[in-house]
């Protein structure tokens, strides 16, 4: 079999399950391609220089692959794919996951704001010492006031549980103005944002990495919102100023649960390690060892594949340009 | 004005805020009647031995008052006023306030499973010792079954909060086989939880304290559920064998999370307080620290006390015999 002149896929994702390379291969196979699948960039790197797609996050790897027509990152940012030198040009397909992240990223949110409001983490410590301390006030997602920043996949599923709690509102912020499916009370414009932070009890940030999100929470929008608000973060920590989050938290102002920072892994020096009005959470609201979600991660794959071998446009293109 | 021969309302609740505090004397004052209320049974014991209504979940303060005709507790569980001697006789009308604790007790087992599918303890670990590990195999509700034993306004609110993250199924356990709201999937008696236990991912215990519901979950109730099934009890201790339960724990099976336990305070031998299967609260679910818990509270005690004064039955009362 002269399996130089096959179009091949390559797939470098550590996190596929046997299941998930079978699936991959049979999709493959049905469409006349080689597929070559690893969990370790090195051993990929041969077969790139054939590769017509790559499957991958890894930045690193399109370089190697002077005939890549396509590449799909299992993951929903596509930040890393931005930088100078990683895509050849504009001619070569791009798609991304972000459809994939919404069911483990709202739990996680829905988690972190009732740990903040539960008063969790200082219940830990009583328990640590086997103190059996009861009557620490306490509040409630029930009659608060939501603002959820970014309506993508992830902002929609928190959106779908938070309303089960039944909060007075939901108010989604974004650029289209689209209310998807009805699920915020009322979606208004990024510009708008100074106008409704004020009354907010949760700020729940699921934006992607671009520059016009690059510190859209600074001082003066932190300034703004109510001393007990809780900011949650789950989209990328380039969103925050942390230096200024930092400064009211230390002015016992607000309560942040963060699962994404400005620089990760997070320095040691950084105080939001154990700041007593932060939870924090190593990047991992959107772990891939979670089935669901690369089940989710290759039926998308494997779709657009499919419309790919078809001549159709990608269902889930992303613009990297753009950044999302 | 003669005091003495007014009706007379007491009111032993500490927990209660200046407005609630006014909308209780308010409602008394429309129906004449004189009210006492304080934070502290010792000062209420003069008062007592001509009170009409008591509001209190204190079971000692009972038999201090012989004309006594309606005991109304804050609590939801009313198992402490069976004990005998507390109440004087079945005349004495009974209510509490079961459907005050819904709304906080169901928001604090979300966070629980939470908590527990996703590894939150581990992660509390490795943070204090600022180390970045993302990569913990978690799970999610989504896709999981539950069985809520005990269809109360506490499981309702469970299973309206777990049905947002889009679990496979809803299974309800209570004697009356009654589908509240068509909340569950479906609703079987306790005669079958043998036959619903092994399949269950998420097994949920919103019981009272009775006879019936002593050790309803034993060793052999234990032993049918998954090794890596999560159970919560947000009822009462006394409804798991305990000492079962940790040999199943000792034995890596099965995960905990327990607001409620055999003997409250916990005592501090137990192997609960530092289990790593365990995650445990102390008795803090329905904490009345909470606005609107002690909202509802007095919304239905209120809304009984109109009913009482105009010779209607109490809408929230309660069978002390019965134990819910």
């Amino acid at each position: 079999m002269d399996t130089e002149n096959k179009r091949l896929l390559v797939s470098v994702v550590k996190e596929l399950s046997e299941d998930h390379r079978s699936r991959i291969r049979a999709a493959a196979e049905a469409h006349g391609f080689d597929v070559f699948i690893t969990d370790d960039r090195e051993t990929a790197k041969p077969y790139l220089h054939r590769a017509e797609i790559l499957f991958s996050a890894d930045p690193s790897l399109p370089a190697c692959a002077p005939h890549l027509r396509w590449v799909c990152t299992p993951y929903a940012g596509i930040d890393s794919f931005r930088e100078p030198g990683v895509l050849r040009d504009e001619s070569i397909l791009f798609s991304n996951s972000s459809g994939a992240y919404g069911i483990t990223i709202s739990e996680h949110v829905i988690m972190m704001i009732l740990m903040i409001l539960r008063k969790m983490e200082d219940y830990h410590a009583f328990r640590k010492e086997k103190r059996w301390k009861r009557d620490l006030a306490i509040r409630s997602i029930h009659g608060a006031s939501a603002v959820i920043i970014g309506t993508g996949d992830i902002g929609r599923n928190i959106a779908v549980r938070l309303r089960a709690f039944s909060p007075r509102s939901i108010i989604g912020v974004n650029r289209s103005l689209n209310n998807p499916d009805n699920l915020f009370d009322s979606v208004v414009p990024v510009s708008s944002l100074h106008e409704i932070l004020g009354s907010a009890d949760l700020v729940i940030l699921s934006l992607p990495k671009t520059d016009a999100t690059f510190h859209m929470i600074s001082d003066a929008e932190l300034s703004l919102m109510k001393d007990d608000a809780v900011l949650i973060n789950v989209g990328r920590g380039t969103v925050i100023d942390e230096a200024a989050l930092i400064r009211h938290l230390n002015n016992h102002r607000l309560f942040a649960g963060l699962d994404v920072f400005e620089t990760e892994p997070l320095p040691e020096e950084s105080p939001l390690w154990h700041h007593a009005r932060a939870l924090i959470t190593p990047h991992c609201s959107g772990n891939m060892t979670l089935k669901i979600t690369v089940d989710i991660i290759i039926d998308q794959f494997l779709e657009d594949f499919d419309r790919y071998c078809n001549g159709l446009p990608l269902r889930y293109g992303a613009d990297v340009k753009r950044g999302y």
